[in-house]
């Protein structure tokens, strides 16, 4: 019944003996719980969040729903280990092209121990969390029936640099994504990244709520972006979507605002828009240059 | 002709025979350039900024008017030295309380040597920096004829702590500052953090700015925000204001938001909104609780 996810793009895989997250076919994500107390962290938030009436719905939907904790079979074969039950929310996609965003230009807490704090700065620092406030954890990016999934590996994406970040918000929502080449047309950016129902306008509603709340400072947490390519060529009713995800570091706001998370998802939500931004004004220089008797319609598209 | 700053809150002083800043009559306030090259970053970036025509007007009035450098006696009596001339701010305000609170979750930017890093990384954390994205730097409270400034010392700056800078802020604008209780009135709340020219609305301009600038940005810079209490008790046309100080550590932003400092910014306007609406809140209590048959209006007034 249960098996290793297929679509998981960050964290510890379920493979070769080790231990990782499970999936079943009724929609189910099982993590186990990590060891050194972070597992029992990550469900005390998802337990405190979860009855938290100060927490809007139109907030609650950014997160995965969680249905308490169960003892399972641990994938690596150690015998019986709670793993917390929480929504796969990859399942509902077909062929999902999935980003995962580690927010903040710090990982670290001040609470946390200065080994800890030395550790993470220094990936901090090697990665783009220094510099952009945010870092690519993983991505796989869906290419078509021929040329399937581009994943990279681990330690490509821990080398992505300032240029390999944008590069890849360009070639995550083009058409030309799979060949990897420079001029990716950004030809989904209209409809993934914009319109009503888009990226864009979830990041800045998830970014007004950081901007008042002080309930939560959700340090090391990532941002999951999905859609299912497909459907959006087909021009079908799936829209992308935003989750947030890995609470094990989640610690009290007591009254201050999440800053270094805000900071760095209006980094983020500056890049997205920017690619919006350019794909729009190359449409409109296509609609001139190709002397349509059309015009350039809000989502980029000549008509 | 040149004398030693009235109102300077933070900073190297010229005093007891040591470098600092002067001013003279006219309203200019002379920076001796710091050595290690920190001096000549500073000149370099107001250079840069001043003829910049991607900083739109209304956000230039939120950097001090620069007017190049002077060969100047030095305060410590080390002989001529060159100074950044600048336009004293404070020069127009006759008692002034000042705040001076450097923004940012960190004051080191990643290009640093490893040792400026841990330098600024400790007192980061010793601070508020890291907790609340800003730390207070140095103030004085003007308390009236009588009790004249409160203007606390370095030491005790540097010790303050979330709990601290949120009583700070409210006593700032309360009536009964000078004498240091708890129960600050924040009555001129209102008319100094709101309305259309006040500090929150100012704030909120210059955030707009750093959502979208990727020209620079600002480590290590200073916010002052200030005003004239006598000014305001006697309902003249006094504004406060709000400028930037302290460019030495500016760098390119190479197409990248100022996360680190936006971030901050935030922080520092939720503060403040809370005092607002906290004294907005007292005002309408004090208004059913004396039973006056007036309405409260928007500033908070009773009428």
């Amino acid at each position: 019944m249960l098996k290793v996810p297929e679509h998981q793009v960050a964290g510890h895989l379920a493979i070769d003996g080790k231990l990782g997250p499970l999936v079943d076919d009724s929609g189910r994500f099982y993590k186990p719980l990590q060891g050194d107390g972070r597992g029992n962290k990550e469900l005390a938030f998802y337990e405190s969040f979860s009855s938290d009436t100060r927490v809007p719905d139109h907030i609650r939907k950014y997160f995965p729903v969680c249905y308490g904790s169960q003892l399972l079979e641990a994938s690596n074969g150690s015998g019986l280990l709670h793993h917390l039950v929480l929504q796969d929310i990859v399942s509902s996609h077909r062929n999902p092209s999935i980003m995962d965003v580690k927010i903040g230009s710090r990982t670290w807490y001040p609470e946390a121990s200065d080994n800890y704090i030395q550790k993470c700065l220094e990936k901090d620092r090697r990665t783009t969390t220094v510099s952009l406030g945010f870092r690519i954890a993983g991505l796989q990016l869906y290419g078509g029936k021929e040329s399937g999934y581009w994943r990279p590996g681990r330690k490509e994406v821990q080398s992505f640099t300032v240029y390999n970040v944008r590069s890849i918000l360009r070639r995550f929502v083009s058409s030309n994504s799979s060949i990897g080449n420079e001029n990716s047309d950004c030809s989904f950016a209209p409809s993934i990244y914009g319109g009503s129902a888009g990226i864009l306008e979830q990041l800045l509603e998830l970014k007004a709520w950081f901007e008042d709340q002080t309930i939560y400072h959700f340090h090391s947490c990532s941002l999951l972006i999905l859609f299912d390519k497909e459907s959006v060529s087909k021009g079908s009713a799936s829209v992308p979507e935003i989750k947030l995800i890995d609470f094990a570091h989640v610690v009290e706001g007591k009254g201050v605002i999440d800053h270094n998370f805000l900071g760095g998802l209006c980094s983020l939500i500056k890049f997205v828009s920017d690619v919006l931004s350019d794909s729009k004004e190359s449409s409109i220089k296509d609609c001139v240059e190709s002397e349509k008797p059309g015009i350039c319609t809000d989502n980029g598209n000549c008509q």
